[in-house]
């Protein structure tokens, strides 16, 4: 018995989930959990149907494009096949060592195929868990330059989603349209709070009393792109614009790994630069 | 067109989503909103569907009969009927205030049908808001006599619910029985950690850095009934018992508030003393 | 004996505690409660005192004013004095209530002297409890003949603080003069997140998962002022704009009660845009 | 110039800040950061100093020993001496990896002097980061034998504080008295509720809404300590109970890094089964 994810991202329409459970039904499949979501404003509807049984692929995606909106789509996903990972850094460590440590140790079922750095710094940390580490330095060269280097290092792993997990760099067009809807930021803080460099100096500045973290699709807008999950913590008077990024390290790791861990089990939907993000 | 909620509580079996939303289709109902859940511990089907339409509930009702597994049970509710509530009180405002200026300047849709103290103490704010007020002394009572006059009080508002607002008085198990699964109760801690009296001082004695409040359908062991929603504020040393309940006043009333929301609104459902609570 | 609260804020200077702790003991008065802080990057110094005893207040603030530097500032407010507040709303119930309800039932200690709407609607609730309700409607006037007309109407409550309860007109630099760090508003949102109007619209729109309030002291740059408290509440796709404001209302209203009485308590002192907020 | 940071926890009494700060000015020491708590209930005075300037030590304890009242303690901490630690772990990594990568790559200044653990599940993460790992099996051995192996593990490490990172064995008393108020423990449960095995499992059944985690200090009650710092996540009824654990993890990770920073910043007094934790 196989384990299946369905997803269906359509115009809304009347007994459309009667539809869909009908022809898992019809194909003999069952289901295991279903959530449905319309957005009145945009009248857009979505499922996420995990299915068990034995699929034939074919024809069941045939009888959905069959009985489906024009606008429509849909993807049948292998609920057991690993997805593949590569994460992007510069030189801070506690968005992946999270990740290394839970990739490891449980807590994410995933790939990391390799760990790409502007820097050196973190080569050390990689390697001690046996992962493919390259410096692809940015030094000396333009931001395409660098970008094209990149994205051939990246290339031959071919990732489902590339993470960036503090990379400090501004990604051009080229780069986001390469991974569209797969490339993941984690932004240090409460978007759109902050927006641009130095989130937390920007935080003391402002005097707040609670900082946050948002992880986030890249579009081509810095910073501007659909927000997957945010959190926060609370913060006083007593402290530094150090001391903030410090507590928000803690944030940052834990809102990037839900996030990750949310794409991974297939049940964030992109759209309208919105996000829906089932439970 | 008339907007209704059915709710489905049955055993589990494949394709009872299906079944279900082609018994509306075939009715020419609209599906403008669905939640399942399948409880697979307890192989239980839950499903919340708001319809749009126009109903015959009797041979909805009765196709749905026809269909659903044995042991299964079903309710269709109009959405746009609003639901009355008695409160029982003591002394303290809070919880009540909250609900008066709720349902009266928005917030929450509810007919208060009338208030019930067993002291005279907020007979005052309650009339303020053009609401019976019933004292119904303890003093000189057994329980059972006194809890006789409090449901003989309550009887003729015939209310959907009963909200125990911080009412500080044990009921018995014919009471709970008279209302079983419509009677709400605000425990003032994280349940299960301080069961029974005291529970602010209690939290003081043992040192914690939390405290809570619970919101939870009243069954016959007392503070053991089926939570609902419960909420936590974060505390310090320098807080004496009496900030500890000042404090968690306010987790308090948000909490009862939203449970009764969400009771309000159909989506609770109770079962094996747990509760599905959609959102 | 008599319990006040002696506030010092000034240039950073080495001994400092011990100094105006020994002028404590000089005149024979005991602290029950000490607070301080220094912002090492502005070089200020912060205390918070809690005093009983017999106070000869002249002769204590000379003995201060000899031994603090040049540029200090302090005060010796009398802590069993109840404050005074004037509230102004336009049509929003949630964040008067809760102060109607805490300064009446308990919470809050504080006497509303007066409520100013700029529309009738909430004069019934405000009457309810017994509290003078002014409208002064703008139609017709300028921003400043309105201004003056609201001025007029607080001004022979002599309020030590005026509460901007979702009072939904913009201030004049004159209005915010008047009250200068006396002057508390209550944002609709995570400042500086969705700055000026419709923040929860801003916030449907850019799809964020997480709203919040914040209480802040009006200064002339609208949003800008230095912020009190914040807090903030979980949301997610399927709330639409209207039902994250609803959302959002508990959060406001308990964010205003807590700065309310967080300023009542003597405990916010105010500096470069900052606040510092001690427990 | 020396920075060390004062702990005084004595019987409250009249011009005990007086006291302490003039004692540091007659010794021309520099006050960086003060706070001081009294509990009224207890009668008891906390204060925690962090001093700059030429120490001598001697004469300055000499002169607090003078000043302060009969059953007072003090200790004068070196705060730039880095403090020791031994973990103590079973199989879970969730922790103990977090303190690994937080020693190693910035958030907790703290020297990992071993990891002991029952099993060797856990040896090749400790050895990726070069810290000596003893596997001590209890394996046929009583309980009283095990631990004796442990203590003399422990003991040529001369760790400051002993950590339980999900160390799966109840400790005797006279391990509990070896390392008394130096030994913390990370309970997977909001405390008191839950106490004992199978939290998690515990909370299912209960079907609770929010889940915690609580780091304490260890005495002779299993999970009966003195509380230092807690946290909580909010959970709904469609987790499982490892889906409870799972989510759990995060919570206790974070809450037993915090409360062990709070411990190397000796923010953290212990007394009547309480703690005061300075920020």
């Amino acid at each position: 018995m196989e384990k299946k994810t369905l997803l269906t991202n359509c115009p809304d329409a009347k007994g459309l989930i009667a539809q869909i459970t009908n022809i898992c039904q019809k194909h003999q499949l069952n289901i295991v959990k279903n959530n449905e979501f319309v957005d009145h404003q945009y009248n857009r509807f979505f499922m996420r149907t995990e299915i068990e049984g034995i699929f034939n692929d074919h024809t069941l995606l045939a009888d959905l494009d069959l009985n489906l909106p024009t606008g429509s789509s849909r993807s049948l996903i292998n609920s057991t096949t690993r997805k593949r990972i590569v994460i992007l850094v510069t030189k801070e460590a506690h968005c992946l060592g999270d990740i290394l440590m839970k990739s490891t140790y449980g807590g994410i079922d995933v790939e990391i195929a390799a760990v790409i750095g502007n820097y050196d710094t973190l080569e050390d940390l990689v390697t001690k868990f046996n992962i493919p580490y390259h410096t692809v330095s940015h030094e000396g060269l333009t931001r395409e330059e660098h970008e094209d280097k990149v994205l051939e290092a990246i290339a031959p792993y071919t990732p489902d989603y590339v993470i960036l997990a503090k990379y400090m760099r501004i990604l051009t067009p080229k780069f986001v349209e390469a991974y569209s809807n797969r490339l993941i930021n984690i932004h240090h803080s409460f978007l759109p709070a902050f927006i641009g460099a130095k989130p937390y100096q920007q935080a003391f500045d402002r005097g707040v009393k609670i900082i946050g973290a948002t992880a986030h699709f890249v579009n081509n807008d810095l910073d501007e792109g659909p927000i997957i999950t945010q959190d926060v913590a609370h913060i006083d008077h007593a402290y530094s614009a150090e001391e903030l990024a410090k507590a928000g390290r803690d944030v940052e790791k834990s809102v990037l790994s839900r996030a990750l861990q949310q794409v991974l089990d297939d049940k964030v939907f992109v759209y309208a630069n919105r996000t829906v993000v089932f439970k």
